[in-house]
């Protein structure tokens, strides 16, 4: 084999391929929930009837997001970029046509430079051509900006709250400006932090994005290795679940007896076993401060390739979202 | 952090309680699906009406297994081993005893001299209690013995496409001795083989279990690091999911024209990207022989805590079978 290889072993064939080859074999893996109707645009095998859309997207490598989160109940399409990288605005452009059911669009990414442009130049043109859209960008770790400066946090796992709720408004029939609503209150209602241990190495790079030592841990690093708030030696995973959810209960700063749903994401090579001892302490800690955990979820929900560590993420609940939160889904990541 | 460190980062408490803090919160995560009805007994949170019990169980550290299975349409009851390691002849007679609802329990476990002789054990037991129980031991693995000796084979991905016809014949209402047959008849039509690219480390243990060259994978690895066929350099995601179904339709001989449902399955730190290019060559495999793939899964299922690497499971489908397969489940891994 004659790839360029990095320090981490890879199943890869042509590393300039791997996005195209993925949505080739994601497509005929899965033709009851999706299709493949632009070479980089995945959408709802069967179009749904008249609704709002939602239309999410992202860069590649986070795998299952974005794709699998496209299907009844959730988003109607996703728009794909490369490795890391934000859609281009053509391919976001036409995600947004084959969304729309003449009801409306709303837009959930996460808030990232690229994104953002990218999002804004195609719904310029989406507006052009009579499509009314409106954008929503996630911005849930607490670790990549003060709570003074929300509007420049990253987007992280609570991607993965928000599009659910968003979707299951879209699908019960509600009006364009409920379903931006909706979706603007799961962002305010969203927190996360992560903590990573390895880095990933992106496909025909031949190194990783960082490298720490073998003792150490990066406390809010980023899903792309964006620096986070400090580098420490690794601890339990007692002290990593309290660490995680005081620092977003500090920030959501919600009363006791608030209701929460909590999300535990593993990054990519972090076993299973591991994401449940650091959603325990998690869980632990909120119920201390006299929170209730009334929804949980533990797994790999957005990666970062191999990258070791993982996220929580809390979302306040109230009736409304927690209805919408059940509400049924057909995905090839979450159904109900 | 005083815990005892390999040369993998882990996110861990107590190497020696990884196990039970893991059950505690698997079980208060997902209270509608489970309930921890004895230290390392793993039930359905509603104990179902009449009918025959599935009950399953092997090792922890191969999470989503052996828990993630249990729920309607799927197991009964999951008896859960320290890691790597079969459970106790008491769990597993425990786990029998919870699961049977007057009609026969069906044991499935994958076929390891652990697990075999521990089942044997509890049988023994049960029987005595008066519960008629058939054991069925899953043997896909074509890598760990040749054809003429199927029954030394190891149990690997092809568990998982085994409880779930096994458990939707079961809630079906069939009978002890059709679901026995089901079950012995998807493990004579299921066959599997994979690549490791790195080893798993236990808690609490400071090394891997195996170490190979940074170019090297380890073909027909078993799941707990056992040998496989040979050691060579590492090859394309092409060249990997050819070898994996060559491999597999050579052992199966089935005709062309077969009907088969394929199943990739990522052993813990290898990118889902990656497993989609693995199922990709895979099935232009099955296509290039005259199959049809018509059930496809691809993510983690069943793993080596954070090994890298992936497998190949291909099951040989009839209607029956098919039917199976597409019944209504839910439990935390899988949901239809």
């Amino acid at each position: 084999m004659n790839q360029p290889r990095g320090t981490l072993k890879k199943l890869i064939n042509d590393p300039f391929k791997v996005v195209d080859e993925m949505l080739e074999a994601f497509a005929s893996a899965h033709p009851d929930i999706v299709s493949l109707t632009a070479p980089r645009v995945v959408a709802r095998a069967e179009k749904s009837g008249p609704k709002v859309a939602l239309a999410i997207g992202g860069g590649s490598g986070h795998e299952p997001a974005m794709l699998g989160y496209v299907g009844y109940g959730m988003a109607d399409v996703a728009a794909i970029g490369n490795i890391f990288a934000a859609p281009s605005p053509d391919i976001i452009h036409e995600s947004i046509v084959q969304a729309d059911n003449g009801k409306g669009v709303v837009l959930v990414y996460g808030n990232y430079s690229g994104d953002i442009l990218n999002c804004r130049l195609a719904v310029q043109r989406a507006k052009a051509d009579g499509i009314d859209v409106r954008t929503v960008f996630v911005s849930d770790d607490v670790a990549s900006a003060g709570p003074a400066e929300i509007d420049k946090r990253r987007g992280i796992a609570g991607d993965i709250v928000v599009f659910k709720v968003t979707g299951a408004a879209a699908e019960a029939g509600m009006a364009l400006d409920e379903v931006e609503r909706i979706a603007r209150k799961a962002v305010a209602q969203t927190r996360s932090m992560g903590v990573a241990l390895t880095s990933a190495e992106l496909p025909g790079v031949e190194r990783p994005i960082f490298e720490s030592g073998p003792d150490e841990m990066d406390v809010g690093m980023g899903a792309h290795g964006e620096p986070g708030i400090s580098r420490e030696p690794i601890r339990s995973a007692d002290e990593v679940g309290r660490l995680l959810g005081e620092h977003i209960l500090d920030d959501l700063a919600c009363p006791a007896g608030s209701r929460t749903a909590v999300l535990v994401n593993g990054f990519g090579a972090t076993p299973l076993l591991e994401q449940y001892l650091v959603y325990r302490a998690a869980r632990a800690t909120l119920v201390a401060r006299g929170m209730t955990v009334e929804r949980s979820y533990v797994g790999e929900f957005i990666t970062t390739l191999q990258m070791a560590g993982a996220s929580v993420t809390v979302t306040l609940l109230d009736d409304e979202l927690a209805s919408l939160l059940d509400a049924p889904v057909r995905t090839v990541r979450l159904v109900n």
